[in-house]
């Protein structure tokens, strides 16, 4: 048995996820069947980040272990002449023995993209949020700084983790002319979790948060006092340190 | 009556180009129903390019002749809430009478981009060419300044048409990482004549075509003469100066 490293991109736009389920268009079940279509075989192809419904991945990375006769580079053009145009496989490479893209991940990067000007563009709306209206950027980054911690983010989550204590070791607002975008970096993320950072950290920009709410939403770990979840759409997976 | 200046962006890629017709998504038919249906009345909107299936506009201008009571700024809060999120309205300016979207305009630059790298992002590939083989910059450079002149276009036109002498005032290639862009100015364009001219130029960079041979298509006036027609989905209409 081989490990193989597989490195990808994908717009999430059309898709239900990284995840595999029945009957859904999943980033997990596209490569999965353009597996078993190339080499024959029913193999479970594990992502470094099981991104949500609509998340983007500038840079993904999943593994599996197999025997596959096919050479790694054969694999990856093989793979890319199955799948749709919106994912595509940049890589294939050999792995030692006891690789798991999420496992053995060091950190990953999310960024979240939020775009001010008045109109979005046509070439932008699948990868960003339009918010046009005035932010208090200042408030905003002091807001950011906040989470870069280890800490119990229960309130920053969808769902009740076994283990909702994370450690971030980056968090920080950008600015690109017209846009923000929100980069976080950590060595693993709960669910809704960026998103959920960047719907309170749009709140705060707004002024309808103060910085000490989010104190008391870490302290007192109830997802009801913190922002609302941002849309998707804006979300990227960026970048997997190993 | 007054006249009206729209400035607008689309991904032509779901558009069967601008121009009305029965039965087809087109950018014209969408902005004239929705015209209708914040108006009441049906008018024509005349674009500046009309960009044919799949081709992009970064920034195209349209203009209409009406006696509506909305205002410019309510008319274009009014069409981007009708239309979908693939066309946007930048601005909606009144014009002076006698203001043509099309036959007012000094001149149009449209580019067309080829992305080299070996895999194209799929958050890229709706946009651009992929072309990951090489190409010979020096000839496509040289290539690219032989059609900056005033001339009979007709070998690098689909059509036979009645007005087959152009300006083009200005034919370049830029560089930028992985990425060549072609830019082409001029005061109008034949039917598919950038992506003949985009045709003829990979030819030159794959070495296939000599640059006598852009003379000679140019004083034979024969299409079979000049290179294939590129694929629509790496043009865009980038600027209508006026």
């Amino acid at each position: 048995m081989n490990t193989y490293k597989l490195t990808l991109g994908y717009d999430g736009t059309d898709f239900r996820g990284w995840q595999r389920q029945p009957e859904e268009r999943t980033v997990q079940g596209d490569i999965e069947e353009a597996v078993f279509r190339i080499t024959g075989e029913r193999i479970a192809v594990h992502g470094a980040g099981r991104t949500d419904s609509g998340v983007h991945a500038r840079s993904q990375v999943a593994s599996f272990r197999g025997s596959l006769k096919i050479g790694h580079e054969d694999l990856a053009r093989a793979l890319n002449a199955v799948l749709d145009d919106d994912v595509r496989i940049f890589s294939v490479e050999p792995e030692d023995d006891g690789f798991h893209a999420r496992k053995s991940a060091r950190s990953k990067i999310y960024e979240y993209r939020i775009i001010q000007a008045p109109i979005i563009h046509p070439f932008d709306f699948r990868f960003a949020l339009h918010w046009p209206y005035r932010l208090d950027l200042r408030a905003m980054r002091a807001g950011a700084s906040l989470f870069a911690r280890v800490g119990d983010f229960s309130a920053f989550s969808a769902n009740r983790e076994l283990v909702p204590v994370r450690k971030v070791v980056g968090s920080e607002i950008r600015e690109k002319g017209d846009e923000i975008v929100y980069v976080i970096e950590a060595e693993g993320f709960l669910r809704y979790m960026v998103r959920t950072i960047v719907g309170t950290l749009l709140e705060i920009g707004k002024g309808k948060f103060p910085l000490e709410k989010v104190e008391e939403a870490f302290a007192r770990k109830e997802r009801s006092l913190a922002g609302p979840t941002a849309p998707a759409k804006g979300l990227c997976l960026s970048h997997v340190f190993y």
